[in-house]
């Protein structure tokens, strides 16, 4: 059995990356979704190693110290960030593994795994993410410039994907993130196992 | 308009490759196949253009040395190539170009552009792959040895190559290299021109 993929996917907030992961998730089930570690406290509903693995900030910083977060970042006061272990477990079962991800985190992962494969949700165009985020109806103006600037700022990490999805229809960008992990299982360098198995078979002709 | 994409496909002698070709042509208006040249005289049937580009000994020289064939080769005397010219202009009306190639003409085409996606076909055993040579039924014993020693050599090469499909099913090979090309596509070095449309766009807010 080849190992799983390990599959970074990031967009810009209105890119329309949760509707795209919630189909993928539906119709495929070896896909997993890596869980993240957090310092800050649990909402109400909120479950430890479904939500979040919620851990100390003592605990939290010794796993960085040990190479044990694949990446991390702070934000209002918190950690968050993505740890090895189970990654790593659910890869060696075969499963693929998505980390849904803002860009830095993608930035971090490609360096500490090279062999993940990388995907950017674009939107159509501003015009069109600007309608989504507007459309939402539950944002104030100011929170909608925000996230607009956001937008703006995540979009400049595009360069340092492998791939770029344009979110226009909902089933082509499934299709699309499909066809890529679809593609990505079929490289010469995954497959040496059952190659050298072929290859073996050769020898004896 | 993007550019097309360049596939090289190689498979051992019954390794399937005729079949998926034919599968992906009847489904993909947007693929065209390369027209090989040869210095060989035209069999009855055969086009100048359709089947070949049937060209002189000294016309086929004089266009290796001025870097006009892609691939060559020389087999039983006569000359066989590809033209570089209808490749590149295929491409630059955005269509995607097939060449059917063996394996030596497939590392020429690597090494001379470099962006080209190449695919083995491999058969799922070699028991298989025996099989299908006998299943034609029109071949004699000497024949099939010769064929099998021929494919044994030219599995050594899929190391060079940046895919494999292994061809069990007829469908599930079509549908993987149909992925490769539509993951290809996706890859964010095809896609800067769009890319740069939405980022000079996201300037503008």
């Amino acid at each position: 059995m080849n190992k799983g993929l390990l599959i970074v996917i990031s967009a810009p907030s209105g890119g329309g990356k949760g509707s795209i992961l919630k189909e993928m998730f539906s119709k495929d089930a070896n896909l997993v979704l890596s869980v993240s570690a957090t310092t800050r406290s649990p909402r109400p509903g909120e479950e430890h190693g479904r939500h979040y693995y919620f851990i100390s900030r003592d605990e939290f910083q010794k796993q960085i110290g040990n190479g044990e977060m694949l990446e991390y970042t702070e934000y209002c006061g918190n950690f968050y960030g993505t740890p090895r272990a189970p990654v790593e477990a659910w890869l060696e079962e075969g499963k693929d593994v998505v980390l849904e991800i803002e860009v830095d985190g993608g930035a971090q992962i490609k360096k500490k795994m090279p062999d993940c494969v990388s995907v950017f949700i674009l939107p159509p165009s501003m015009q069109v993410l600007e309608k989504r985020l507007r459309g939402r109806g539950t944002e104030e103006e100011a929170m909608v410039q925000e996230r607009l600037k956001t937008a703006c700022q995540e979009l400049s990490h595009v360069k340092d994907y492998d791939y770029v999805v344009f979110n226009d229809r909902l089933e082509d960008a499934v299709a699309d993130v499909q066809a890529i992990l679809q593609a990505e299982k079929l490289k010469y360098y995954r497959n040496t196992n059952s190659i050298e198995r072929v290859l073996k078979d050769a020898e004896t002709f």
